[in-house]
């Protein structure tokens, strides 16, 4: 479908009534409401809520799915990839909260369409896979669990959107740093041998 | 108001009808509906759909935050209660996954009421507190960030409504010891002396 000249804006409105009410709670004349347009004209740029919500969602998740991507395929040891998966999560987060909250809320994980179960999947086999490697790469412990240290991790990360607060790029790099550390280094001292 | 026979009958269908649509996709006649009554006869039970929301949840927060708090008091090291939080969080996740799926959903980390409110930060509190202990105690790194360790491992338990199946006692306790695992041990392999 063609995107009228008002399709950011439709996005953008529809990103803060969905965040706030809930995707379930809000209706398409919520959007159109705070959009400043008519229900009925809504229909030139979308066919129905789902849609709006996966537009809404769809460019950060690419971003995050390709930085990830690349990242993976970087010469860099499996610590310092973390690291910067726990960044680019945060980066995405200090950005564009409205949008990462309503993933987080509605999306991820709940395998609702095919489309997305897939962009899910990737994900966290992705981590899971940069986790793998730093088992073999003798970095990480042997014991480690990959699939279920990824999801720990993810999990931590989509949690951030229930309390953290946006304070720019500097703040972010910071709270993803400290977040990966915990992964990195666990809770118990290190003894001297 | 006092509760009529049906009620606890009221509460598991409008627990069940709220993690398949979402609390705010739901309405009272799904409820009505789901439990088979008039959507007039839940008036008898609840006053707003809110009522039933904290009503489904309360029985299973009120038992998370309790054992926690004991837990707390316990002579135990740090790093043991640290693994029995983990526990207590499966063991309540794997015997009442749509009640906790509902609370993460809708309740944890949003400021609903000044009540919910409390009771989260109650968690969070007790959860760093011990943290905070285990560094006391020389456990754990002088360097940890307690109150962020604790909402990345709350995290990362709550995440766990979005992909834990279900499978008993065992399970969940194995689950959970895993989990707990990566936090106390951390990924990174632990070099010899």
């Amino acid at each position: 479908m063609p995107r009228p000249s008002r399709w950011d804006d439709v996005v953008s409105a529809a990103a803060r009534v969905f965040s706030e009410k809930g995707f379930g709670g809000a209706s398409l004349e919520d959007v159109a409401n705070e959009v400043g347009m008519l229900k009925g004209s809504l229909y030139n740029y979308i066919k129905s809520k789902e849609d709006l919500l996966f537009a809404i969602v769809r460019p950060n998740a690419e971003e995050l799915l390709d930085r990830t991507r690349k990242l993976k395929e970087a010469d860099l040891p499996a610590s310092e990839k973390l690291r910067q998966i726990a960044e680019i999560h945060f980066e995405i987060i200090d950005r564009q909260l409205p949008y990462v909250t309503v993933y987080v809320q509605e999306i991820a994980g709940k395998g609702l369409s095919p489309e997305w179960t897939a962009m899910d999947r990737e994900y966290l086999t992705l981590v899971a896979d940069v986790i793998a490697e730093g088992i073999e790469e003798g970095d990480f412990a042997e014991s480690t669990d990959a699939r279920m240290s990824a999801r720990a991790l993810i999990g931590a990360l989509n949690w951030a959107t229930r309390w953290y607060q946006p304070g720019g790029p500097a703040q972010a790099r910071a709270v993803a740093g400290q977040l990966a550390g915990i992964f990195l280094g666990g809770l118990l001292a290190r003894r001297r041998g």
